[in-house]
C-alpha cells in the first residue's frame, strides 16, 4: 500500500483573493484561494467553495461573483476580517463606502493588483466543495503589485504560534490543538476525530498538538 | 459593456510541475501549472491540460499521472526539456535512470520538493482542455525548498526577450511576434489572427511585436 503524505500538497502553488458576492441585502467577502483558469478561448476561470460557507449559497443563488487579488502587501487584519467571520453574522461591509464593478458588486478599496468579474456557467459538486465554472464579463488591471501567494501569507503574515508544538509525546497531556492551515487553536484535549476547523473547514488531521 | 483586460488573470498564483506518464512504450513529462486541490475529505486533486498536448492524450488511455513540484531552483533547462517539445516527437527520459513511484511513473530525481501519484475518477471537457478529477494514490514530501511559482519563473527564470517591445506604432514593421506567456517568437508579420503559440498554446492575444 503506497503512503499517502497529506503534507506534500501543502506545496501546491495558489494566490489569495477575496471572494465578494451580495445576498440581495448585504455586500459580503471571503477568503479563498481555489481560483483558477481553466481555458483562455473562451476565457473560463473555476472557483472552488466549501458548502458551508455562506458565500457558496449566495453564488447559488444569484450566479455572480467578484474576486479580488490580494497583493503581498496585505495585512493578516485583511485576513481575519473577511476569513474569520461569517456574513451570516456580520456585515463585513458595514460603515464603508463601497466601490462597485459594473455587476453591483464589491470590489476593494486597497490590497488589490486587480480584480475580476465571474457569471457561472455551470457548477460542479464535490461533497464538501461547490466548483463554480464561470466566464469572465469584467477584468481590470489595478496595479502592479506582486500578488500574494498562499506560501507568502503562511511564512510572512499569519501570526506564529504563541506556544511551540509538541514534537513527541510528552508526560503532560497539550493544552490544545492548532489547525496549521489557518492558525486557530481548539483548547482542551483530546481533539474530536470529527472535528473540523470552524475557519478554514480543515480536518482534525490538519491539527498540531500545542503545549 | 464591461471592459475585460485579460492581463487580469496573468495575477492568477499557480505553482509549476513536471506532469509525468507513460504510453505503454516509453516515459513522457510536461510542465502545467494548473494544479488544485479540490477537496481534502477525500483527497481529490484536479489537474487541467490542453488536448493538443500528447500527455492529455496518455493521461485518457491509462488514466495515471504523476505531479512532480517544481522548487524554485529549478533551472530554465527544465522547462525546455520539458515543456518546449512533445513525447510525440521525442524521449524526454532517453539515456536516463528512471526513479519511479509505486504505480510504474517516473519521478524526477532533482528539483523536486514533493511528488504525488494521481488516478483520474472524472473528467470534464472544458473545449480546448480536459480537467481530470483524481484520487491521490500516492504522495511524498520530498524537501522543504520552496515550491516553484509561475510568477517567479516570470520574474526569475525565463530569459529576457532579446530585442525591446514596440510601445507604439513604427514607421517600420515589427520583424515578429513574441508570447508573453512563455517567450517563443514568431518571426514574420503579420502574426495571423488564429495563430496559436505552438509551445505553450496561448492565443495570438498573448504575443507583442518585436522589433
Amino acid at each position: 500500500m503506497a503512503n499517502i503524505d497529506n503534507k506534500a500538497l501543502y506545496n501546491i502553488g495558489y494566490g489569495l483573493y477575496v471572494i465578494t458576492t451580495n445576498d440581495g441585502k448585504k455586500h459580503n467577502g471571503m477568503i479563498c484561494n481555489t481560483v483558477i483558469q481553466q481555458t483562455s478561448t473562451p476565457l473560463v476561470v473555476s472557483v472552488t467553495i466549501n458548502k458551508t460557507n455562506y458565500t457558496c449559497e449566495t453564488i447559488q443563488n444569484t450566479g455572480i461573483l467578484n474576486v479580488n487579488f490580494l497583493t503581498v502587501n496585505t495585512p493578516f487584519s485583511v485576513f481575519e476580517k473577511y476569513g474569520f467571520s461569517s456574513g451570516r453574522d456580520v456585515d463585513k461591509f458595514a460603515d464603508m463606502q463601497v466601490k462597485t464593478s459594473e455587476n453591483g458588486l464589491a470590489i476593494l478599496d486597497s490590497y488589490i493588483n486587480a480584480f475580476m468579474s465571474l457569471k457561472v456557467e455551470q457548477s460542479m459538486d464535490f461533497g464538501t466543495h461547490i466548483m463554480f465554472i464561470c466566464a469572465v464579463t469584467e477584468a481590470e488591471v489595478i496595479n502592479k503589485d506582486d500578488s500574494m501567494t498562499y506560501a507568502y501569507y503562511h511564512k510572512n503574515v499569519k501570526p506564529k504560534p504563541q506556544s511551540k508544538p509538541v514534537e513527541t509525546a510528552s508526560a503532560e497531556a497539550p493544552r490544545g490543538y492548532m489547525c496549521t492551515i489557518c492558525g486557530y487553536v481548539y483548547e482542551g484535549h483530546p481533539l474530536p476525530e470529527d472535528f473540523v476547523c470552524p475557519l478554514c473547514k480543515h480536518p482534525a488531521s490538519d491539527f498540531e498538538p500545542v503545549e
